[in-house]
């Protein structure tokens, strides 16, 4: 097993970043991939041990790619989730001031986030999308263009400086990324965990969903995302990508497993791991009645009851 | 443990009736006693081996006072039912003619499904209440009324002949009995079974009740009764008398009471027991996803991704 981690490169981006606060990140190679898709085949190949990849962005919602390839590719799973607050910097060549930009340049996912700055304190730059932020930023170093959207971080890589930090149109504009490795045992709970899981309803019926959801409600399991996705069987026809709180270990989701394997087409199991926006100390209580020890209290009295002693 | 069985009497009522379609009473004493609740003591106090008492009436609904009792009194168990289709006869001394009858009498329980009967029939008769419809009879034998609506069964015993039988202002009209006996193993599931409990609510909240009924919706159980009953704690509290389909020992059934028990203040288990209205050949499939086997299938699942082994 090589201890590297693939991840949606280039060296530079905020997917980098993300990744590198991981602690166990300093014992490991770090090895960017051109596509989200080849990075999680590098995991499936067993070239690397896992791979980083985005997966839900608060501006612009769920990461397609990486869903369908979590939904439809070779089966893997998310040992961890990283949260990082987007912000962009103005990187320009040393000397440029901002009346001299003609051209800025990004990712196209960067747009909708600088789109208003852009219209106050640019309105006629001319945008030229790239295939990265930190490839917008290698490309004026080379003169391409006058100034790059990118992570203040990627200025020193390129012999850039920041004209302007902190450009968000959208506050607490957060990217969430999920390191995916093969199928194995999850790690332990830690008392703030989340559960993935994508379901095929068994056919399309009135209530379908509201039955799919009501085997979380009944148990007191809160959702975090619900986000259909295309099937690729025909127009109308999706599975539902879910994050839900807790951990397989807990009694409450592990019954709701149950129960949606039970009614469910096919439920793709996509792991248990610590949610990076809280910790134990931030959990509410979990609902009356659905605590570990009530489902054994619970058990104990049915089993009371089918022998006849209450 | 003495062989006998306590019942509602006097001897020659519905009751007696329905209760000799048990194959067992052939080797038991039937005691017939004066109230529901002195049958029921009688089993709680270890005279007699089961009490057989009225629990429902298709025209009037729940018989309260046997509710009550299994609601409130020491735990007692269900182990049986018997429908028993009630029609009634208008049972006179012998040469009696109907321009001759004056006075009528039965059980006041008998008086809602005579109603349209004696309109059309005897306008101008008296109505004369008596503590059972059999009490009626013997009345009418000792000549102190002209007629008493009984079952067509009670005539030979009081030298009484039926001068009109098949007596029935709602079609169907259906009763409803229980044998009930101390709380012991549940007899085995037929596949055509009922499970009775009675479950109090932990507090009162917008969509308490709905809450209580997803448990079994969730799982695919069916209800075929629901009846609230006071509490005893003031207007407005309540608790549900539940009869659902299925046995204690089906995992939907099962774990639906699990779920019951850890969302509701107390739940008292009233037995399992077979169907009366339907045999196994009758009854419907599972709701797909609600089978044993699906249950047990779904449980291996959770516990192959608790492992990481999919």
């Amino acid at each position: 097993m090589p201890a590297s981690y693939a991840y949606l490169g280039p060296e530079g981006t905020f997917t980098e970043v993300a990744l590198r606060t991981l602690p166990e990140t300093a014992t490991r190679e770090l090895i960017p991939y051109v596509s989200v898709q080849s990075a999680l085949d590098a995991v499936r190949a067993g070239e690397a041990e896992a791979a980083f990849v985005p997966i839900e962005n608060s501006v612009e919602g769920g990461i397609t790619t990486t869903l369908d390839e979590l939904v439809a590719g070779a089966p893997l799973m998310i040992y961890r989730e990283v949260l990082l607050s987007i912000t962009f910097a103005l990187l320009v060549r040393p000397g440029t001031e901002l009346s001299g930009i003609k051209t800025v340049s990004a990712h196209p996912a960067a747009q909708p986030q600088v789109r208003n700055w852009l219209k106050k304190n640019l309105p006629d730059a001319l945008w030229e999308s790239a295939a990265s932020n930190a490839d917008a930023a290698r490309l004026v170093q080379e003169g391409q263009y006058d100034a790059a959207f990118a992570g203040e971080f990627a200025a020193a890589r390129y012999g850039l400086e920041a004209l302007e930090t902190g450009i968000h149109d959208a506050e607490n504009a957060q990217t969430r990324f999920v390191l995916v490795g093969r199928p194995a045992r999850p790690a332990a709970p830690t008392g703030a965990d989340k559960t993935s899981v994508v379901l095929w309803q068994r056919d399309d019926h009135p209530g379908g969903l509201r039955d799919l959801l009501g085997e979380f409600a009944t148990r007191g399991i809160n959702l975090t995302v619900l986000q259909s996705r295309p099937t690729g069987a025909g127009i109308g026809n999706y599975c539902f990508c879910i994050d839900a709180e807790g951990h397989i270990s807990d009694r409450r989701v592990s019954e709701a497993l149950m129960g949606l394997k039970r009614i469910c087409l096919d439920v793709r199991y996509l792991g248990s791991y610590p949610r990076a926006d809280m910790t134990t100390a931030d959990m509410q209580l979990p609902l009356r009645g659905t605590s570990d020890e009530e489902f054994v209290a619970a058990a104990d009295w049915v089993a009371r009851c089918q022998d006849g002693r209450f």
